[in-house]
Formats: structure tokens, sequence, C-alpha cells
């Protein structure tokens, strides 16, 4: 079965293709031992064929039009003969049942196009399990020949910094709004943007340009924006730029992905492209080893038992917390049977 | 052993309390298994006599003045009848070899004085296990009677987030410099204060009135300052404040421990003393579990002998991170049989 899934993806554009890649999604979602040990097989086996998309992240709050920039974008990017695939991190999905990408009406044209993928959030877990299923799912798009896969947001916890943590680039949307940026620099978002869009400059241009100014003033202030004079030894490193569209007039959108593949060719050119995907691959594989253990320990019947007391005791001064994580280490590791 | 220096620290101040606290904080540094063994029951046996200081936590750039608004204030408190440890967390002491109070000439004067107890920063291993020493220090001290713990940091790394996730109240020193509060918004430490001290006013009174109303507008921008028009249903909580001092001519330090001391019977009256006490202390342990259970995992001979081909798989794109995370999880809990 794993190898006729596999054979699929890796097969001929279609519905069949396209219904083996959300079998194979699914797989990699459900919790079971045994499908979990299927969907790592099809994983391996689909590494190789992986990797050859741009992964573009795109976050913004609610009502900056993240849809209708996708839907915009994915519509402009098929006619010019891509294939592209929307994904989603969103970690409030599991209390709302899906509030991203659930609403099937949302990207009606794109989603109804035969070279666009679209797949909700997975909605179950901490953030760390969801952009886990969202970074397996981005390999199995490409597998299947994808060659842009974005990666929507919503700034939900830290899942700005995870979306940004498995892609090429890292798109930050904008409303036209004053002190809209200082909240993106009090969570640090503005500092993990690559470029930061100012949508909706249609509604009031005259808006838009101040914000346009005051972010650029920001991303300068804090040292991240392209400065004029630094031009000679800074020439091989992109600087966060920023820029205003109308995705709902599709206006901009072409000055957009020009910045794309400008930000694609720098990065190519210095050697970052490659050098941020293995850096991400390994930062993924220690947080995965960090989730594990701690998912281990913590249902390891020897700390269930002792953990409650333990915590009462540090709540109440009784036993100091550096004390008590090598008592119920040496539980975990000494106590625990089960695993040995 | 224990016994006799458990009993002289808790004991009368004087030569032998110190020369026991210096030696009870060397134990808690020790990495043998057996002395810390003897620092946990050490430890726990001071806790019932720990917590009854305020933690004051500072921060700022190397030449904001540090060591100068300490001493300054150091003294002043004990000439008031406090008594005042002082402590560090350095996590480039361990490259160093103790840049932060290694020097023995900084302080002169209240490193001289009996009531104030100066210790540098633990010079090993990661943040948290410097930053893990240090909080233990503090509970030493605290038994021994300092009703006073100064815990300062240089910003390096995380230093900051872990100085204020140890202290009550975090004071961050800046320089009378445009721009620098940027810098610290960036780095997130802004979010972190408590209070925020424009030290040196002294040299240009006008550079320091603007950096604070730069700081002000900073604050409120962020969500963070009190708000004139914020009366009756936050008059319950802190909100973040900016004021300027000379440390050097020692003017300006009575308001600063005014203000210290407001923040201190607000947090107690609506609680939030004791809650971010037990919050800190739960976090701890956590981390500490973290750290240890990482610890564990990388050096299991099991895993030594498997993670640099795996490494080497996910580097070359033969393995997907997170399949990699699982093998190598199995192999630490089925493998690993010294500590089964």
């Amino acid at each position: 079965m794993m190898r006729n899934l596999g054979a699929s993806i890796l097969g001929e554009p279609g519905a069949m293709q396209r219904r083996a890649m959300a079998k194979a999604i699914t797989l990699l979602e459900s919790t079971r031992a045994d499908h979990r040990a299927q969907a790592d097989a099809l994983l391996t086996g689909l590494l190789p064929y992986s990797g050859k998309s741009l992964r573009l992240g795109i976050s913004g709050v609610p009502g900056v039009g993240k849809s209708t920039f996708i839907e915009a974008l994915g519509l402009m990017l098929i006619a010019r003969g891509h294939r592209v695939a929307v994904l989603a991190v969103d970690p409030s999905s599991s209390v709302s049942g899906g509030s991203i990408l659930g609403d099937k009406t949302r990207m009606e044209h794109l989603s109804m196009d035969e070279r666009a993928y679209i797949r909700p959030s997975p909605s179950s877990g901490t953030l760390g399990g969801v952009a886990e299923k969202t970074r397996e799912a981005m390999l199995v798009c490409e597998a299947a020949g994808y060659d842009i896969v974005i990666v929507e947001t919503v700034g939900v916890g830290q899942s700005e910094t995870a979306v940004a943590g498995m892609t090429d680039m890292y798109v930050l949307l904008q409303l036209p709004n004053a002190g809209d940026d200082l909240q993106a620099i009090k969570k640090g978002v503005m500092e993990l943007a690559d470029l930061v869009v100012i949508n909706k400059a249609d509604i009031d241009a005259a808006a838009a340009t101040r914000a346009e100014a005051q972010i650029a003033s920001s991303l300068r202030l804090l040292g991240l924006h392209h400065r004029p004079d630094h031009v000679a030894h800074d020439a091989q490193q992109w600087h966060a730029q920023v820029m205003q569209l109308s995705a709902l007039k599709a206006a901009g959108l072409d000055r957009f992905w020009d910045l794309v593949m400008q930000f694609k060719a720098l990065q190519q050119a210095n050697g970052r492209f490659a050098a941020k995907r293995q850096q991400q691959a390994l930062a993924w594989m220690w947080e995965r080893i960090q989730a594990g253990l701690k998912h281990e320990f913590s249902e390891a019947p020897a700390v269930r038992a002792a953990l409650n007391e333990t915590t009462e005791r540090v709540l109440t001064g009784r036993l100091a917390p550096s004390t008590a994580a090598r008592e119920l280490l040496a539980t975990f590791f000494r106590g625990d049977q089960d695993h040995a």
C-alpha cells in the first residue's frame, strides 16, 4: 500500500495523485504507531524527490487579507506554469475545529484549479506537533512536483516562528495602520520578515504610504533594512524590504514576485539558501527530539505517580526546583521499567 | 559536614558564615555526583529559611555603569540596615574566565563591607546551567539572612530572560543614547523591564531627558507604560516606568529605591509577588528537566554512536528530520541499557 501511495505521488498530476497526496498526509497526521511507521517509510521514500520547491511563509493578523492575497498570487503563479501548494499552521484549529482553510469557500477559484493543492492546518496537539505535520506535508507536495509551497499562519502563539523556521522566505502582511508595526516588533515578528507587504493599499493610499515609510524606518532602526550607505560589502546579503499592494485588485503582485525572485537568486548566490535549509532541518530534528523526550517523560507511569506531589512541594517552597527536577529525572531513568 | 555547613549558614553573620556560604556555593557548582547529592540535601535543609529577600535583576550593556550603580545602591542599602548579596549570570564567563565580577577591584567599597556578599558568575556550561547555579546560590544567600539579592547580567544570549525569570523585579539600565531603546525592543528586553533606568544622566542632561521621553513612548507603544487615561481598573497593576539618575554621583538612588518599594508593595497587594515566584519555580523545574533529558540523551552511548551518521543523513536530505528524531528516540529508549 505504501509503495502504491508513493508511486502515485511521484506519478503524473491528476486525480489519482491528489487522492494519494491526501491519503499520505492523513497518514502523516495519524497518531497510531503503525501508521507512524508507515508514514516514516513513505517519507523516506519520497525524500529524494522533495526539496525542489520555493517555500514561502506568509503570516498576518486576521483581517489582513491573507486568503485574498494567496488566492491572487496562486492564480498568477499557475497562469505562469507553476504548481502551487498551500498549507497552513494554525495552532488554534484544535480548539476551533480548523479556523484557517477549514472553510471550503475560501480561495474558491484557486481551490478548484487542478494545478493548486490546498490543505487545511492539521488540527491536533501542540504547535510543535502541528508544525511537524505541516513540514512533512510540504515534503509530500514537493515530491508530487509542486514547485511553490506556501505555508500560511495567523499570529497565534509562536506560530510565526514555526513557519519562518520551515520556509525559505518569510513574508509578513500588514494593514496600512500606524502602530501595527510596533506590535510586530514587540512580538519579534518583524525580525523574521524578509519582506513586509502592506495589503489593502487601494483603500487609503496615503495611509499605506505612511505605513510603508514607518515600517521602513522601523526596519532601519532594527538594523534589518537596506541602508543606502551600506553598499559594497553588504551587496551579497538580503535586507528586509517593504512594499504595498492590493491583493483584492491584484495590483502589485508582479512586483511582489519580482522581489521574491530577487531574494531567491541572492540567497542562492551567497549560499544562504542551502545553508538555511540545513539549519532548519537540524533545528527541526532537535525540536522533535526534545518534544519526544518530554512526552515520554510526562507519560512515564513512575513520573506521573510522583509529579503532582513533587510539584506541590515546589510550589509550597519545600523542595528547590532544581532538586525536584533531579528527583524526577532519577525516577524516570530508574523507575520506568516500561522503556527498559 | 553538610549539617555544619547548613548550621553556619543559618547562624550569626560573620567570618564563619561567609566561609560556609562560599563552601556551599562551591559545592552547588561542582559537577561531581556525590557533591551534587550533598548539595541537594543542603538546599532542601536551607529552603525553609530562604525566599524572604527582594530579588532584583539588573541588566545593561557593557559600559552602562552596572558596577558603579550596584555599588552605590548597595552602599546606600547597607547604610539603611539591609544586607545585600550580589550575584551574576554571565554565560560568557566560561570563555573569558569570568568577565563579570571576576575582577576583585570592582565594587571595591561594597566588597569590603561585611554586610555585603559578592559572588562572581559560575563559569561553566550552558546558560541554563549557569542560571541554575545562580538561582541556588540565591537561596543560600537568603538562608544566610541577606534580604536584598541583586542578580546582574550583561546582555549576552538569553541571559536577560534568565535573570528576569529568577527575580521579583527586573531593571534595565540604559545609556542616554537615542536608538538604544530600539535595540532593547528588538531583543525583547524592554518587555521584561519593570523599570528602565537611564544612567549617566549627569554627563548630558538634555540627552538623558530625550532618552527618557523616547523610552516612555516606546513603552507606551508596546502597551507596557502607564497611561494617564487608565486610572480606575488598572490601579492595581504595575506599569513599566522610566527614570534617570547618575550612579557615579549617587544622585537619584533614593527615588530609584522608592520606585522599587512601590513596585513591591503593589505586587504584594495584588498577589502577583507570590504568583510570579510560583510560576518561576515551576518554569525552573521544567527547564531543568528538559535540560536533564537532553543531556542524558546526548550522552547515551547508543545515541552517541548513531548521532553523527543520522545528522549527516538529515543534512544531505536522505532522512526527514522528524524520522531521524523518531529513530534516535527509539535508539535511546531501547538501546541505552545503562539507564535501565
